[in-house]
């Protein structure tokens, strides 16, 4: 941590910062330069953080140099972490193809929408039955009747499941169904949500905040690390810009540089970046290029009735093309798809 | 609602979107163009949002004319609402100075957080007892023993409170105490929490989101007014931009913007759009000129102790400018301060 | 400036950075913390900036402390600036108003916008020769022509001419018949262009760049001013952002920030920051309120006609609250209009 | 072209609106909603664009349906287009490499840069002369010295040369030396230097603005080709946000999106995007595989002395993962690498 004195900063000024940061503790060296002085501090630095540093007489500015994640933090752990759901791996040397539609609508329809995706080489089925919408007169999911047909679905193909939870009173009864975790862009700074599946005992897949920084991305799987669950899988969604051909903008860099600090899988997902389905296979085969270890895209087997986000569905049409490059693409990146598990391995 | 088809559309593509339109009993006009065709769309907007028209073949683009809000929208309520707040009004005519410390931390300094706020004209008090915050390791707020300092300062001083929550399992607790509650920016898609809000009884605060639209703030009004409560006042506070000089960019036209578009009060709080002590006063002054109903604005007996934002609180030595400007300025623009209370009005 | 080391930097890669500033006649002070090092650097952070640190074995980040501007800056001349065109101050306790029409389209809508903003209490008169637009295929401005028709007008009306220059190789003509040159938000980074204003003797106006830091803004101003003209004005017009219920989203805060750093001008053009005639009002009360030197206001005669920017003029029936407001308001924030001058003073 | 009229509209406006539209030579056609009357324009879109239908009364919206660009588009010319540099074809089909110093500094740093960037299997070389730099005091190019080294390595090397021009007064002198003309992204909307360039007679390539809509880059390309040059080719160079993890946001999704839009060959550079050296294999493996037609890096023999962009640019031990991604990847994606070419073909 560095403070920077102001030009019309006093001795006494940086003698205070000293002398604070001494009581605290830490050590603090001066460093005086032609118009400005800056103080480097040693030490704790979550004491420092009580210290209100920046609101001292003659501080100009605050520079923290390590960052305030620690449990999920590359520094003191090199090896990239590998999450495993209901079997299926998703990590280094992998590449795992999670699919399935937006939401759970009916039986027929999610049952169909997990063949599309196994078929292409998903081993991880997604499907929502709590659904965060912009607005309260839109469809919301089927709730507990949707979890129980992603059950079913789950018996017959053997593809564990991904859903999502948006609410902290839910947390107890999805977790029953489900067998990963999901929380979403809207949710990503929902810190009671998120401890509430830090305590669930169950995998967790952290959507990056529609407008968040990687930094806060890392603090949001912190707050599910700091309850004793490391299983977080990050993911990257695109992010809010002025750009308005797509959705979002996918961050793809987001991926290497979140795998650089921390061990955590990080994956993408190609549909609501782009929210446009001709963008959905171009962009998949940029996340495996660029070394994500996984891929979550949306499946519908009849978009035109679907009732959340047909646009950026994939359809039968597309899935061909889908299934070829999920097993091309990842060895150039020295990767394998992960295979589908043959049965249900309890979540 | 306009569908716009591609240039290759087929005239049996442009049939189908006619049936389709009448099928859900709206009519359907063609305009055909140069390169383009266009169809507008006259009916019941909601049954079109399930025909899923921009999943159909040969459609472009589908363009939505009017807005998604209709319970806070002016358009059927062409005259602006007043809110009441334990008996204090937020609303046209007058302009109300919500003030006080960012956290309640100590019965004394939340006191005397109160003290200096109502000396500068404040009718009503602001304090966190439960604190969002990025970081686990952080003060995450007192909980209920802050509530119950804020309901002794009230008591004390006759100023009702407005005190966050971000919990929806916390609302039926914190309504106990608070005369309005307050949303944050994280918050304001955790629909869940809205809904909760939307039952409790009490006015509602809404922050517009951290990147989010005027649209979408507008939105989360919709979701608490749906459950039946239209005590909802506005909250500007910045929105995230590339510009790193300020903590976020105070979006003063969003302002007379949302005056426009809805009949709630529209509130600004200059604390947390600079994030800087020496931006307060200037953003005061922007947002009363520019017609805001009302400012929230974070003041600290001892900033340099503060457990949360310290550095943007406003401090005893830019009371007396407070005091002044707050009186001085509203009645340029048509309004005048609104009083602080006599006594405590029950919330 | 300081260098932080990465956790896995050796000795000698320290040592090499401490030699690195050594050579380059600079002193570093190395504080050695738990993860990391830094070193603070002392010198000529001129000569520091040709060592690329940044590219050094071990080197993490380096971060800058002092501003990289240095004759705009305050920190050697805490006096703020007056500009003075044609003899009108810009500047600390005035607010001058700016008028006119987007662009000088024929002799009599110039001069009658012209009259309008004379009568609503401007003293410079805005107007367009050379447009930048989007599309090849939009107006582009009268050329010589226009400046011809402004040069009539400043004759007719007394009030020096504020027109843009958008090609280094116009810099000459358009100096010969304006009194302050306006470089536009599309050239703020047009450095050719910069050097070509700094060396026409002429004041010059600078917007802010669409997308432009505070910091890039006050980098163009420097470029101006390294040419030996420091008669330079800061010209917040909206940023990029977004939200599209506006053409660009207001930076206000912008306003006070800048003035903290640079000793030059800040003024606020409300016209193109909403995009939106019923915004220019409201966001000129906000302009004043937080102290901007001036504005600057497109008006015209008859904007159902106007070849440019037609929607965000004032027109005959804004006059009126427009001449009440910037008589009112100036003095709450400790200033009086400028007023207009009496006769035409030579540019 | 869509009207879109205000809820209070009144007969009179629409008649309006369909008068000012006939008179224009075009048709109208009424579709009357519940709450909303909109109006679809069928006929020239350029005289309808003078007719200031956004300022008529009753008009609360005009949106464009088609695009604003013709020469550039996709929609009368669907086969994509191939740009020959110095013979060297970018375009579908291949993927050309284009790589050397960002600056020329000396003649031996540019040979050596060119003879790493061709064993990588470069085909043009890339290398400025020009610099636009945000400060003033920094290293802002050799100049036509620059521009002779850059053609006596041309000579020995056989590389065709890409460099930037800055100043419309340049362009000719720039065009002397080079095979393609840069564009560079704070010029993307400098307008007389588009049109300079589109006189010229050499292939251009013009990087996307900072914060530069897709459109808006389209426009920028109208602008060289209305003036008779379509050898123009695109380059996606990252836009600015709020993430500051990178220098800029690389938005990959641009590429099929503009793919999509414009015939023109679409390009990447991944050095400036992430800014970072440890992102520039990833992101040009994220670029290939989301089919760019070529990608632009910066190589430097000796980064650590460079005097621009150091930090971002490959060095020796980078070259052989790069010679073998150019390789392996475009044949995932049905492209092949474009072979260097034997020897100088005159620009």
């Amino acid at each position: 941590m560095v403070v920077v004195m102001a030009p019309e900063a006093t001795e006494s000024d940086i003698d205070n910062i000293v002398a604070l940061v001494g009581a605290a503790g830490g050590e603090a060296f001066v460093s005086r330069g032609v118009n400005r002085t800056i103080v480097g501090l040693v030490g704790d630095i979550e004491r420092f953080g009580t210290l209100n540093l920046r609101g001292q007489r003659g501080v100009s500015d605050v520079v923290r140099i390590s960052a305030p994640y620690k449990l999920v933090s590359r520094e003191n752990h090199a090896e990239r972490s590998v999450v495993r759901v209901g079997g299926v791996p998703i990590g280094p040397g992998t590449m795992t193809l999670i699919a399935g539609p937006c939401a759970a609508e009916t039986p027929d329809q999610t049952l169909q929408g997990a063949l599309m995706a196994k078929a292409a080489g998903a081993s991880l089925l997604r499907g929502g039955a709590f659904k965060p919408r912009t607005s309260p007169y839109a469809f919301q999911g089927l709730g507990e009747a949707g979890l129980k047909i992603l059950a079913d679905v789950r018996a017959e193909t053997g593809m564990p499941i991904v859903t999502e939870v948006v609410d902290a009173r839910d947390v107890e009864l999805v977790a029953e169904y489900a067998d990963m975790l999901q929380i979403g862009t809207r949710n990503t700074q929902n810190f009671a949500l998120l401890q509430a599946v830090g305590d669930a005992g169950k995998p967790v897949m952290i959507k990056r905040g529609m407008s968040g920084t990687i930094e806060e991305w890392l603090m949001s799987a912190e707050y599910v690390a700091q309850r004793g669950n490391l299983d977080v899988v990050l993911c990257e969604r695109g992010i809010r810009t002025y750009e308005k051909a797509t959705r979002n903008t996918l961050d793809i860099s987001a991926v290497p540089v979140a795998q650089r600090l921390s061990h955590l899988p990080v994956i993408v997902d190609p549909s609501h970046s782009g929210g446009r389905r001709d963008l959905v296979l171009p962009l998949t085969r940029a996340a495996i290029a660029v070394g994500a270890d996984g891929v979550i895209i949306d499946v519908h087997p009849h978009p035109e009735t679907a009732l959340c986000d047909g646009p950026q569905a994939l359809v039968h049409a597309d899935m061909a093309e889908l299934a070829e490059l999920v097993q091309a693409l990842p060895p150039v990146v020295g990767r394998r798809l992960t295979p589908a598990p043959e049965k249900v391995v309890a979540g």
